[in-house]
């Protein structure tokens, strides 16, 4: 319970693997949790991960291998011949497999594929390499239970058992009809306590049957599954044949790679990077964001050099510069933060855009009286009246159209298919630097007389 | 499949309810999955929702009621008397039940509590609210299925069909000894497929079994049942005695909000809020972030006028103030993003701080000597070799220290158990703003001779 990997560990570990210690990683490795293995697997280095993932028997090293995360994977299947790939696949669910050799090269797939002996898994396997990654096909298994409706409930519980062997989680049997299209599921709880001549079709449930299409995209799915709170999912095709299901804890991988995606996004990290990528990866992620950011310093320069006479004359007037963008980016990055999770969360349906920036108008206009008035003191103080003034008018004025424009933009995003969450960070700020600036320096060339 | 709410459907439900059109109701809205006819509850005023709720039968209210938002939830619990409330308590998982009454008045809760006839389901209510909302205590139910290790299978089933009665969603059979503490658990798919005399301990479970206790926090339960991929996960007390179980559905909801929480610490919002909250709530939420920004902002200010007598004879080194603050804060910000992450997965406890620091480093070098030669060449085509040399080093310098105070700052603050996303957002960005005008106006007074 509760096992975490620490430092100490994980050096005992590699000092066992090198020195051939398997009795030590027999009892102390092997037998941990395929989770708590894989995770110290995917931090040995490659030599020793490959030592220790050879101490596995062949279901277990495919269990492994389907857990193990993407680099760790791409380099045990690297030292695997096209045969050990085959065999490890057979042993895996159909989604696990599909997704191991996918980024594989079009020849060896085939050469893969050629050596697996179950025909009905090579099927499964070449069916499901047809879809995208990021629809419901991409996260559907084929493994799932379905009986036909007109079975009676011993004959069922015989045929699920056959299917079972091959199916690791049983949720829901769904029920199909002679054609294969679904018409409803039973749970194995009901089938549990039936007696053995119910037809199933006096048992089955049609009602709120929730299914989604093998095309419809992931965060549809991970959305379907949480409003309904289910555990698994049936996936049809076109014609409402069942064709595979999605299980939660692939679409809980969803969610959390879709959060720090956004988070990511947010933050100006325009690639899918983690802690370990390298240094170069890190940097190209990042650049795109810190050039526009750049590009969005460089044109504030421009509007402050027009300015230039002026600020010669009231030097006072950069005091307050970077101030007014700040605000301007913080408030713009509130605003936007706001839509964009109501956009994640899809719902949003309703709420009109006019709606949505009276709000935040509204927002804005309390918050910025009041920062306004603080700020106006403090210039005033600071320096004179005039600058109080010229502070205060802007900030509000900066506040107002920053809330704005954090409102509006992730909307319009959206509405041209863009992921809004782009908008939460760099982007904003950058434009609310440039039109703060341009609002600041004229209002203060305004009172000033300049 | 797929329903989903539309602006006009919700009107004709509103105009349907207020003519009293009961048929129309029965065949268009009445018969939508709980969780759809909840969201349109949610979106009806008080008057409608609470007709439209009359109109269920008594254990659909209850599905319906523990479905509802917040809000929606706490209007129509002030329509209904004690007893009422009480009745629907029996209908609902223990869990549901006691977040449904946690926030009323003590007094309203001992009322309702002293009206439920059942009292097991008075018990557990009681025992649930004795529980954090943000630990596994707060999170379980007392629904759950539980069988003797010596127990033989036809017993076990006889025994299950009593218990299932209560437990809507059965997923997993927990096996416990004579003391009530958990030994193990048992598939359903195994349970249906073992021959009746067989006896549990001889087909229970007990590698892996994975289980929390009450006080683990809701961030650990999530992370466990993400990690071990689990749809059910049991909780023990101290002494390992099974008292509750969670369930996946509720942790989605966890994963959820807590990444909408980050996301909104990152952006300066310090309450969770949404988009239907009030304009104070929100103005509110926003306001302290927005506030330690104009601090940074006035700081910043007198950091600048220090340097007033540099600024006046070359007023063109105000010019590009905001382009070093928004540099400083972007990368700021890009760099606390990534360790925030990898300290929200839990997946940090190798990464020695100086190993990171050095990591971002890096990345700030390859990324700030680019960017340093672009903007130099701009600043030097736009005024002069000074200026150019002055903010490239400036941005370089900038770079290098937004970087490392992006990563050491949400690893100091999860060291003292604050919240790291809390560093994401504002924090970092007004930091990094101030101690880049300074070194900015530094390296342009010195290189001006000023």
């Amino acid at each position: 319970m509760g096992f975490k990997l620490t430092k100490e560990f994980l050096e005992e570990v590699s000092q066992a693997v090198v020195s051939n210690d398997t009795k030590w990683l027999e009892t102390h490795a092997l037998d941990l949790h395929d989770a708590d293995l894989a995770i110290i697997i995917d931090e040995l280095d490659e030599d020793e991960a490959k030592s220790l993932y050879d101490l596995l028997d062949e279901e277990r090293k495919a269990d492994i291998l389907a857990e193990l995360d993407d680099e760790a994977q791409e380099e045990l299947i690297k030292s695997l011949s096209s045969e050990e790939i085959a065999s490890q696949l057979e042993n895996m669910d159909s989604d696990d497999a599909a997704d191991l050799i996918a980024d594989l090269p079009q020849e060896k797939i085939e050469e893969v594929i050629s050596h697996i002996k179950d025909d009905e898994a090579a099927d499964d396997i070449v069916d499901l390499l047809n879809y995208k990654e990021d629809t419901a096909g991409g996260l559907m298994q084929k493994e799932f239970i379905k009986a036909k409706i007109d079975w009676p409930v011993n004959r069922c519980v015989v045929e699920l058992r056959k299917q079972a062997e091959e199916v690791e989680k049983v949720f829901t049997i769904y029920v199909v009809d002679d054609d294969d299209r679904l018409v409803g599921f039973l749970s194995l709880k009901r089938l549990l306590f039936a007696s053995p001549t119910t037809l199933i079709q006096d048992l089955y449930q049609d009602k709120n049957m929730i299914s989604v299409k093998t095309s419809d995209d992931d965060e549809h799915v991970a959305r379907v599954m949480e409003k309904y709170d289910l555990v698994s999912l049936p996936v049809v095709d076109l014609n409402n044949k069942l064709v595979g299901r999605i299980t939660i804890d692939d679409v809980v991988d969803v969610i959390l790679e879709e959060a720090e995606k956004d988070m990511q996004l947010a933050s100006g990290i325009s690639e899918k990077i983690e802690s370990s990528s390298s240094v170069w990866r890190i940097s190209r992620a990042r650049m795109p964001w810190l050039i526009i950011g750049m590009l969005g310093g460089i044109l504030g320069a421009q509007v402050i050099s027009g300015f230039e006479g002026g600020i010669s004359q009231v030097p006072a007037l950069a005091f307050f510069i970077p101030l007014i963008t700040a605000m301007g980016g913080n408030v713009g990055v509130q605003s936007s933060a706001i839509v964009v999770q109501s956009l994640a969360r899809g719902d949003d349906q309703f709420g009109s855009i006019f709606k949505k920036i009276g709000k935040e108008a509204l927002v804005a206009v309390v918050n910025g009286i009041l920062l306004s008035l603080i700020v106006y003191g403090f210039a005033y103080i600071f320096e004179s009246t005039t600058l109080g003034l010229v502070v205060g008018i802007s900030l509000f004025t900066v506040i107002m159209f920053a809330a704005v424009f954090g409102t509006l933009i992730p909307l319009m995003l959206d509405r041209y298919k863009i992921d809004p969450a782009l908008a939460t960070g760099p982007f904003i700020t950058t434009l609310n630097d440039v039109l703060g600036l341009f609002i600041y320096l004229t209002i203060g060339v305004l009172f000033y007389g300049l």
